[in-house]
């Protein structure tokens, strides 16, 4: 697998674009991703009971095949009645004619307030614009990853490459996160390119365990969406051997894939509303794999955790209290736990038992921007990595006033 | 039932105090409550499987006569290892010698720093000091309630009287809340007292059944603490006819003891770290009363919905979305969403669509210190009420630096 310098775009055959429409005052804020050829689809959606409009629609397009999809932000289109669908359905038919192919082969995504219908001719323009910009370069696909931003502070865009059958595969995926990010999909909006030749059904579970590990072990604030959606489109132009169930190729495809999806993760954690430095929790020696994830989610999903972290104070007992708490399977008096970082290491428990040490090297440990809690659970031999971020005066600055 | 200015030396035989042992800086950090006879005990305590040494050693010594209790703030006494329970017994034991009974009719609760062994040096001084000052009249119980503060911003005491039998039987209370306060008991310190004449059973059955809809609704921070302790004492010295289960009497017990719950528990939420405003939930008209109780907390514990409260914006869809990833069942369709403050009241969402509403009115609703979130379900009929409070930057202040 190679890491590549590309985004989108980059895979064969798909091209994009990002402009402003007006959903925002000034920043871009639609953005669409579209293919030379029909592909096949997966997606991974909210499992919140309130679905916003485009989940819902998205849930049964993406079983047909998928020419491109369409994205804004400034308006999540959820709790918007049975109005937020038709909209939904008619952004769709507005982009399929453009490009010629029916509504049912456009997907369409939404992200920004909730309980505010879409201004349908905003939403129109825009596609115009967005279909009439679109490109294959590389800044096209640059302009996408922009537009799908909320409260980010950078764009994330991931790309690599693989070798099957003598032929190169091309993976590439943006997505947005920052705020209302929980495990188990939250306001995460994800794109997946590939020019990789496989059928529906074996990219929907190549995604769908990509998923459990990467966007599934994530939490900036507790808070899932009601429009998380990951979607990955596959043209098939790499012309590679189409990919099978249970062989090698699947094995280096979904490596592939989940590079893409763990790497976007991780720039969502770390990018989380007000994020000032990305915490990396790894539980090991757990009893089964879900006790790993359950503690290690829990970690990086504690407030107190969270504020502590942020005041690089190495208040260890929240973690334990948050392991504690919840429902995970341990034993109390086996944790060790230890604080890395690039300025060093620090044990402050030690089977069950504090440590005295060093307030000062903690100090410096935990002044850094990335922090990796290591947590040995010494009761069994399972591990899980989870990733969030510290808690501070801006998340509540940018939640306190975020419609304004 | 007659709400009286009173605190835990109120109902008869009682005596408190509250000293500043050197725990902490300057303040009061030191507390004892003693009552003339041995007392019926019932307790509630922390489901976090990492429990502080005080709350592993009271489970079992609740089932004892209990003559006192000692409390101490400053440290939590929780993950300490064997040493931590030794720490405990041995705090039961001094108070035991100074009050002529053995150390297992008294019981011991901590607050404060997490895996921190306790300095049984100034804990021995301390409850000396406390054993001196214990007096039966209103100060000493006031002074007992601020010494459990810790970063509280305000004493918690409450005190009802009731007549059974002919005779007054008195009931009170004192709490402290604020950070790791959640559902399900949190860094949560109740202590009950009162002199009614009832069995040590039957007073664990209408203390477990008053703490699920006052204690157990209520969240601040989402972290579930390891130290969480509500306990009563009974002493019997009302003389009232014992109160049987499910008599007249038993009722009104119940009542006043929920009374005295609710009371302590909606001050702790309203005094959560850092907290402007209550939040107050009420779902009606749910399919289950489990159903109500999940929708309500899962409110009034949503950081965005925090937030956004703290900035007075009616963000309502961010609650819509909580009750959505709750795990409670309800149809999205029907819900209707009305904010209640003394400023006013202000429609939101109707029957699962948005209402058009004045910004203005909403905020000036909005900007109160008690905002009332009136959630109609619509799908069942029953119904239940959350507090909570909303998330400041004061929160990430008081937690991102607690140990310094």
């Amino acid at each position: 697998m190679k890491i590549i310098n590309g985004n989108v775009t980059t895979p064969k055959g798909f091209s994009a674009s990002g402009v402003h429409s007006g959903l925002k005052k000034l920043k871009k804020d639609m953005a669409v991703i579209k293919s030379e050829k029909l592909c096949r689809a997966a997606g991974c959606f909210t499992t919140n009971i309130v679905k916003a409009a485009p989940v819902i629609y998205d849930m049964k397009t993406v079983k047909n095949p998928v020419l491109g999809v369409v994205i804004n932000s400034g308006n999540a289109n959820a709790c918007t009645g049975e109005q937020g669908l038709r909209d939904a359905e008619k952004t769709a038919e507005i982009m399929a004619e453009l490009c010629g192919c029916k509504g049912e082969n456009i997907l369409v995504a939404s992200t920004g307030v909730i309980g505010v219908n879409m201004p349908m001719d905003i939403i129109e323009a825009g596609v115009k614009a967005c279909y009439k910009g679109l490109g294959s370069d590389f800044e096209s696909g640059e302009d996408a990853a922009e537009a799908i931003m909320t409260t980010d502070t950078f764009k994330k865009s991931v790309c690599v490459q693989i070798e099957i059958g003598g032929k190169t595969v091309t993976l590439a995926g943006m997505a947005k996160g920052s705020g209302m990010i929980n495990p188990n999909m939250a306001t995460m909006l994800c794109f997946i390119t590939t020019d990789a030749d496989i059928s529906s059904e074996v990219l929907q579970k190549a995604l769908s365990a990509a998923v459990i590990d990467s966007f599934n072990m994530i939490s900036v604030d507790g808070d899932m969406s009601t429009n998380d959606t990951v979607v990955v489109l596959a043209n098939g132009m790499a012309e590679n051997p189409e990919i099978k169930e249970d062989t090698e190729e699947y094995n280096k495809f979904f490596e592939a894939l989940f590079h893409i999806n763990k790497t976007l993760a991780v720039k969502c954690a770390a990018d989380g509303e007000g994020a000032t430095k990305l915490i990396e929790t790894h539980v090991y020696n757990a009893k089964t794999k879900k006790d790993a994830r359950i503690m290690a989610r829990s970690v990086v999903s504690s407030n107190l955790f969270k504020a502590a972290i942020f005041g690089s104070d190495a208040n260890w007992g929240r973690a334990l209290c948050a392991m504690g708490y919840s429902g995970a399977d341990f034993e109390p008096d086996k944790v060790s736990l230890t604080f890395v970082s690039e300025n060093g290491s620090i044990d402050v428990m030690k089977k069950g038992k504090p440590v005295v040490f060093d307030e000062d090297i903690a100090k410096r440990v935990l002044t850094a921007e990335k922090i990796i809690v290591e947590i040995d659970a010494d009761c069994g031999q399972f591990e899980a990595t989870a990733w969030g971020c510290d808690l501070t005066y801006d998340y509540v600055k940018i939640n306190g006033d975020y419609r304004s």
